[in-house]
């Protein structure tokens, strides 16, 4: 029987499509393909795709299903082609955390070792910053590059960090933004094609995955957050593309900013050999698979890090997008400073929390045209297993409007503990996926 | 964590409280009151709406929640007050089925009877006819009536059916809608608060329920049907209302005719003291609920039918409404007929298929905006148990537009089946709920 919304000339009714995924159905790759070609297209109304996505939500999408989806997605717009660049090409995704700069020093480390990277990255929404974010807090650096500047880059330089551009993956553009407002981003399949379409599309050879587990992180369980990097892996491999995936502790806050100049800052004192040890090993670790991934482990990242040549390309790959390298970083007009109540050691200190804190300081936006504060955020003094004494600077607070700081007191109240012994060790880097 | 759609002055946010019921929580009064008002003025996007509509799909609403829920659909608009008038009123709603004409002979038996019976109806969608379609097929007749003229009527005559106001239940005009095209109809506390919703808002002092089951209802299994049934007493009687249920079988047709202007024949039929036992069998039934539920069966509804004074307050009725109840009923411009192909007895024939015939020959409509065809329709010469001979007429297919026969009988193709024994007899009352 007809309904009362699709145009008669469509293959399929959007209506019988979620019907027959919340009785438990299989899509075939035609009707997956329409329901793509056509939301994108503005043929299947919003509320339609949001009840479908609802009903992936709680039945799921099968393997075949979920690789058709992603080509599918794929599909919808442009694939960038790297084939031309005199050497491999090799991608990074985090699914993001709080403090997570460690794209800043790694492609420029990555690219020492003689692979391109090109990073096409996105703004924060939320509690956790958005790399291009950070970057522009660099006086004169432009995220915005054409496809043929973005190429010329990769060969010159090496290493890219810039703004995707509308025709890579129109319709996650679409997809995402509507899950977003209607609980529908919590579905691993949704997350995973979300995903890999756009790094599939971003055309590197190879891949490498850091998944975050933690209350900092959108997978809060180790199970979840290697369900998603499996399924991430095997949709990457499914497309002939080397994929791998770290999955790594978001628990408590990488390095000690979260904040988009202050974690500039950081990744520059990383790039100088300095630097917080957590943000020094994932970058290290990471480095390594990447390299690997494209069989160019006869560079030792740490080397090139020590060296001082990832310097020297984070210099030329800040220049080649127009900013100053040498230039002072915007500071905060404000601080506030939170101090140890007590002697002990710091137990614990809580990502989310933290991430929250810089949110609200104006590090982050709460709607994706706001702007944010390029020199807000958060500055952690001690991180957890430190000796700390009563009155010492725990946290400092920087924003412009210090009417911020009662609510980011607010978020990190009871975001740290001080006890009487050392909290167990976490490690960093909690399984490896391929 | 703010999100980006809800305004700012609004005390809850339409993508935490879906999330909250896809994790499986409760909302509370204030959240569901907030839900419903806000979506009914606007404030909710239909994105959003169906996707907590798809999450109660799957997690359902408790006890607590759909009470809250149907009270706040009822809030949307206004509500009803017979309370004036000089004798008890009594509704009754069908889920619907195909051939279901019984309204048309139950509003005046009971109200022979000496109780006031307001019918607000609707028209159909789908296979399903709707009843202010089949009167709309009397000459003259018309469904719109202003509360003071329902009112009036009811006083006067004891029966009105009319279509329900725009004030009525608005919220649920506006979900039904969105229902209807986003797979999330399949809900038995959305069916029931959709339903009960508009009959407590119309405010008869009881309710008789008559809960289809079958291929040609809804409800495909008792289990259901019962389920449903229950769910909706319950709420009648959570809000104070005298309301019992009827399970009753719609795996074939109600009565020999399926379509608007045929349907209102066989029920002057019934009214003269002839028909269908079954639907003899059925309106008497429900009118001996519906009586004994304001405490009226002082009055056998039996007698009322034989007695004719059903009949005179029908034609009152329809003259009431501008209608002629003497004027010829619109009949189609062709007719087909389908034979039995062999010698046998009639051992089926499918309620679904023969609605969607009638649908496919113009009774009924596949989008609201469209007309519907008085004449059209389906017409039965034998029912299940039936001995027929090779060659005798079965079906007769009636339509205004001849190109509509072979979609109609590619429905019927496998509708019905002659064999050598009786089948099993059906009831047609299967249960009663309470």
């Amino acid at each position: 029987m007809a309904t009362a919304t699709s145009p008669s000339h469509s293959p399929f009714h959007a209506v019988d499509l979620i019907r027959w995924k919340c009785d438990g159905g299989e899509l075939s790759d035609a009707q997956i393909d329409w329901l793509i070609a056509a939301y994108t297209g503005d043929e299947i109304a919003e509320e339609q795709m949001s009840a479908f996505a609802m009903a992936v939500r709680f039945c799921g999408l099968s393997r075949r299903e979920l690789e058709s989806w992603t080509r599918a997605m794929i599909n919808s717009g442009e694939r960038l082609d790297f084939s031309g660049l005199s050497r491999p090409t090799v991608d990074k995704h985090s699914t993001g955390g709080v403090g997570d700069k460690i794209t800043l020093p790694l492609a420029p480390l990555v690219a020492a070792c003689g692979v391109a990277v090109p990073q096409l990255s996105g703004r924060g929404l939320g509690h956790t910053g958005g790399t291009l974010d950070k970057l522009e807090s660099i006086p004169g650096w432009r995220a915005s590059l054409t496809n043929e500047e973005m190429l010329r880059q990769l060969e010159d330089v090496g290493a890219v960090v810039c703004a995707a551009g509308p025709g890579l993956v129109p319709a996650d553009k679409k997809l995402y933004a509507l899950r977003d407002v209607t609980g529908t981003v919590e579905s691993i399949p949704l997350i995973a094609s979300s995903i890999m379409s756009k790094k599939i599309a971003e055309g590197a050879g190879a891949l490498v995955l850091d998944v975050k587990v933690g209350s900092g992180a959108f997978m809060k369980t180790q199970d979840s957050a290697r369900e998603l990097a499996k399924t991430m892996v095997d949709l990457g491999r499914a497309d002939g593309m080397t994929t791998v995936a770290l999955l790594t502790d978001m628990s408590v806050p990488l390095g000690l900013t979260a904040g988009n100049a202050l974690e500039v800052a950081e990744s520059v004192e990383v790039l100088n050999g300095g630097g917080p040890p957590d943000v020094i090993e994932l970058t290290i670790a990471l480095a390594r698979e990447m390299v690997a991934a494209v069989g160019r482990d006869d560079h030792d990242p740490a080397d090139r890090l020590a060296s001082g040549a990832a310097m020297d390309i984070w210099r030329s790959m800040i220049k080649a997008q127009g900013g100053d390298p040498d230039a002072d970083l915007p500071v905060a007009r404000e601080t506030d400073v939170i101090t140890a109540e007590r002697d002990g050691i710091l137990r614990s200190l809580d990502a989310l929390a933290v991430g929250e804190a810089a949110w609200r300081l104006g590090a982050g936006r709460a709607r994706k045209e706001h702007a944010v504060q390029s020199g807000a955020g958060v500055q952690l003094h001690a991180k957890p297993g430190a000796q700390v004494r009563a009155g010492q600077p725990l946290i400092t607070l920087h924003t412009d409007t210090p009417e911020r700081f009662a609510g980011a007191r607010v978020a990190l109240a009871t975001a740290y503990e001080i006890g009487d012994s050392a909290p167990e060790e976490q490690p960093l880097i909690l399984d490896r996926v391929t």
